[in-house]
């Protein structure tokens, strides 16, 4: 191709020197909500101790409302929206850009909010399998008229390293599990609470403890198509999300505001202490 | 339930009086950019000629970045996100905050971008069949482990109102068609420049010329479980989109800036000729 558009991060090769933009990334963070991930590179920011000035930074996605990304020395830090479609596109065009960058042992991590299934909210779990809504560790892609299965597997080294830096955060549980990955946030979770609902609390929960017996300690909506592209990508990748509540328990997420946002810095504060590690940067905060 | 939260909405039936909010609503106009859905709701503002100050639409859901919403008399317009799963949690809970809130007669607009097929670009198709990509109408939700069908069909009588106010609109040509609905943009799109590939250009184009044959002539990521859920909870439902490019032509979409939004002002402004055609207000503009 004479030019590749990156369409949705609103970047291309012929408008932008990806390669002095992007050269040195080591560290790719993902997460849904563009708030969070702002908050996430400013966090960053303070705890890599970087010399530009935090007003600096800015969105490098700005000419879209798609996405946004922030660039944190070797640290990109990108939203990617709610559900499957969703984070494959980014996914694609983030790939295109790190090929285009010439970057190289690019560790990527996903840190999200999840369903908790059998465990206290406030958790943070450490994806050891991604499975679909039938427990299966796979992610069916459609390729033109054809269904293709592809595997979920993730970087074994890259989760035990995770769970070792977690242990030195004492002050909420970490652990690793199954994590299920589904199409729809309602139905497709086991929750009454949605406009449509065909099925009785006791099915909706009969489910959600069979998901647990399988091994699955949390529920969100991306992790199977981001293990399966990042694997066939060569991508060491992780997912690292914290449990908003135990769908064992309840349906509706009704903690208070400030009990939910200092639970979504649980994964933040580990990817940060796991990160200034990779780097021989000294902790300060944990 | 004692209360509802629409959570991904920032609303609630405790926090909210949402009869007194939204109760007059019987419009409600959505599409994937925030940025979008603002530029429509500042358009409707004025080709409703509000007595209220512009400065003083807010978004509703400014609580929460996961979608934005403005209000404007008996117009709503949302953003949704990009795919099945992002417009599904938001049709969840918007069909939630119509029923709490007591409206009736709502008429629900999708007003998109998409890809075209065969077509010129700068097309508006009115969605006249939501297809999947093996080109059926129809919708799989997975509930729980099951695997249910739902119909994608679309309310015709809304469609044929909508033709028929497009053909005042002499700068653009607007036809109706059927519309696929994907999970990805690229491998499933038949698209070559994904970070992805693993089919020809040849077996790409054969798949997109049968489904020009198959009466499909435009491609987006959320008709059909649009079409689904708004048939099952009893509203009129209509999708209208401008195509940015033909895929018979080409991949990238590549035309410059101006041109683009250009083209997504079309839709727009198809659905407000009709909107003041229902209110029985003069048209001004076209």
């Amino acid at each position: 191709m004479d030019e590749d558009v990156l369409y949705h991060l609103d970047l291309g090769t012929k408008t932008h020197n990806l390669p002095a933009m992007f050269g040195d990334v080591k560290f790719v963070c993902i997460g849904g909500s563009p708030n969070r991930m702002k908050a996430f590179a400013l966090f960053m920011h303070k705890e890599l101790r970087l010399e530009d000035a935090e007003e600096d930074m800015k969105d490098i996605c700005a000419g879209t409302d798609r996405y946004c990304m922030y660039k944190i020395g070797p640290v990109l830090s990108i939203s990617h929206g709610m559900g499957i479609p969703s984070i494959s596109i980014m996914l694609h065009e983030l790939i295109k850009l790190l090929y285009h960058a010439r970057c190289c042992d690019v560790t990527i991590i996903r840190i999200g909010t999840s369903g908790g299934i059998g465990i206290a909210p406030g958790s943070v779990v450490i994806t050891d399998e991604a499975v679909d809504s039938f427990f299966k560790p796979q992610f069916e892609q459609i390729i033109l008229d054809n269904i293709v299965t592809r595997s979920t597997e993730l970087d074994k080294e890259l989760a035990e390293e995770l769970l070792n830096c977690s242990k030195d955060i004492s002050d909420f549980p970490t652990l690793t599990g199954h994590t299920m990955c589904t199409y729809d946030f309602y139905e497709g979770q086991g929750r009454l609470d949605g406009a449509l609902c065909s099925f009785s609390r006791e099915k909706g929960l009969d489910y959600l403890k069979r998901a647990y017996n399988a091994g699955v300690r949390n529920i969100e909506m991306e992790s199977t198509v981001f293990a399966a592209m990042c694997r066939l990508c060569g991508l060491k990748a992780a997912v690292v999300c914290v449990t908003l509540l135990d769908r064992l328990e309840c349906d509706q997420i009704n903690f208070p505001h400030d009990v939910l946002v200092e639970y979504q810095k649980r994964p933040q504060r580990l990817i940060s202490k796991f990160i200034k590690q990779r780097l021989g940067l000294r902790d300060q905060t944990s």
